[in-house]
């Protein structure tokens, strides 16, 4: 069963999905109004979408063919846009929607309006062929929308645990972590730091996994000190590499979770007047197209961004003309690409 | 008049625009195949849609009036998807989108198929409210396709010259060379080159020419040797700046034209042994957001392109209201921002 097919209410999967001219019985409403629910317009009191809302969910609602059937869009939606990330993503899925002559549009949820103009009623009145969230996970409410309309949804670099059954496609993160985390141990390093993501994302859990499970078999013990949670930006990079920096055994190398906060332990390194690699080696994890001109070129895990948006976007397509992908998971794999921030340490 | 209102033919102004039951009469082809054409849908035979073409472009479309007017769209089209530059752009217009409740489709021109699946047909396919281009120009043809199917057009950066009276938002490019230039000579440099855009960049010659008009109003006579053309590319950036350094009377610094070839700058610095600002001093001009993070911090002029891209926004929402913007050319200021890549020279 996939996300356009048969939009099953929870509370009665056999029970059939009622038309619109049904809910609005049951509502006592007019069917436009369950109509403009349907379709994300705002002209609807609270209460009513509400109530609507709750209907279809209870009971699920059967869509009319329609001429045409959804709008050629993809909707892609980002946690944010910033950086060199977002444009890698955008990329991938935009040239997978353009063989299927699909427009790709653009928005970031970090804005979204708390009253009906938000992001959500916006992509149900445009009716999209898909929409691909990444690094986020919509609430369950917004996925329940998306399903009752049969709007598929896939995720990208998901941010939680990918639940209810929901596609995903991401990056071997945690063979990443430990390649990162050999490599510096082949070059000899035995005291390593790391600075990780935020909690709530799993695929800094899955590259810290990696990172203990390559100390681990390495007969190197974890020491907690060296473990420092950051957030995925240069900022919170430099601040934790500070911490690290300053410890009395300090790290000989650190392990940035992602290229933006290798940027900010480059940054500590240099305000702590500490040479890249001969006094630290730094790795990062990414490989965004500019990182390979930072000052020494960042040794990092290459995630291929474009390629798993393209992934993503294929994904969609299939589900879109009804047609479940054969998994429902897929991770691409990652590679270690070395380039000069790392070397054998001076302290043996 | 303006580009929402009265798309007038160019050989018969005084004509009255054809309906596309006239149109397909006059072309000897079926309403259906004229409705096509005018939609931007492919299965139309090359030979017949440039017969269409021709006509709407001789003697002008009428359209229909529809239910609902355009599509709920703004196309934001790139010449290229690289680096900060476009996710700053798109920040801007999604931010004044989402005010009015549009979405904004974003694509890439650079990819452009030469058939009939092209950008345009499925700019024409979706009738969007609205068309951002971004550092490039559109072709006549391009430009004449939109006008006569009243999609309002801003150019946002233009490279070229915006002819035909499209409206376009841009920053004072010149003042920005100028104040660039004049940072550079209050310091005491007098030997200072210069890395350009290509010279197909409007942008690039303004920042040229007030490049020129500093070192004139100094007294400091220009000369040939220290203008090196780059491409507003990182690579360039390093290219040109080799070029310069290994002058027999090198440049006691350098101003980049954008900010990526400041970090080529860096690089070619760092690979001949010159320390920034201590043996050259750099000026970028862009001011993106992850360039205060480059070591040293770069000195550069801010243009300020999301308000720019939001700018570009607000005037596309007046045209689509048929309500032309008050003046067709609008210049954002540029200011200075003094980080630590520039400092007086060693030498005097």
């Amino acid at each position: 069963m996939t996300a356009t097919q048969e939009p099953s209410a929870s509370e009665n999967p056999q029970a059939k999905p009622l038309t619109i001219a049904q809910l609005a019985e049951l509502a006592g409403v007019s069917t436009a109004t369950v109509s403009k629910v349907v379709n994300g317009r705002s002209e609807v009191a609270p209460e009513t979408r509400a109530l609507v809302e709750d209907l279809i969910s209870r009971h699920g609602y059967r869509r009319q063919r329609r001429r045409g059937g959804p709008a050629a869009l993809v909707e892609l939606v980002f946690h944010a846009l910033a950086g060199d990330y977002p444009i890698e993503i955008i990329k991938g899925v935009e040239q997978v929607a353009r063989e299927h002559d699909l427009a790709v549009v653009v928005s970031q949820v970090q804005h979204q309006h708390v009253a009906g103009t938000g992001w959500i009623e916006g992509v149900l009145s445009r009716r999209p062929t898909g929409v691909i969230a990444v690094f986020s996970s919509l609430s369950d409410e917004q996925h329940e929308q998306l399903t009752t309309r049969g709007i598929p949804l896939v995720l990208l670099d998901p941010s939680g645990d990918p639940g209810h059954r929901v596609p995903s496609v991401g990056a071997s993160n945690w063979s990443g972590g430990l390649s990162a985390t050999r490599h510096l141990l082949e070059l000899g390093h035995r005291r390593i730091g790391i600075v990780t993501g935020p909690d709530y994302a799993l695929s800094s859990r899955a590259r810290l996994d990696g990172y203990r499970a390559a100390l681990d078999t390495a007969g190197v013990p974890v020491d907690p000190d060296l473990i420092c949670r950051g957030d995925f930006l240069i900022e919170g990079g430099r601040a934790q590499a500070h911490r690290l920096l300053r410890l009395p055994d300090p790290p000989t190398a650190i392990f940035a979770c992602n290229d933006g906060e290798a940027m900010g332990v480059y940054r500590a390194a240099h305000e702590l007047g500490l040479r890249i690699p001969d006094d630290l080696s730094v790795i990062g994890f990414d490989d965004l197209p500019t990182i390979r001109w930072m000052i020494p070129p960042l040794t990092t895990i290459r995630q291929p961004l474009t390629e798993m948006a393209a992934t993503a976007a294929a994904m969609l397509v299939k589900l879109a003309q009804g047609d479940p992908p054969p998994q429902s998971r897929v991770e691409l794999g990652t590679d270690l690409v070395v380039r000069s921030s790392t070397a054998p340490p001076k302290r043996p």
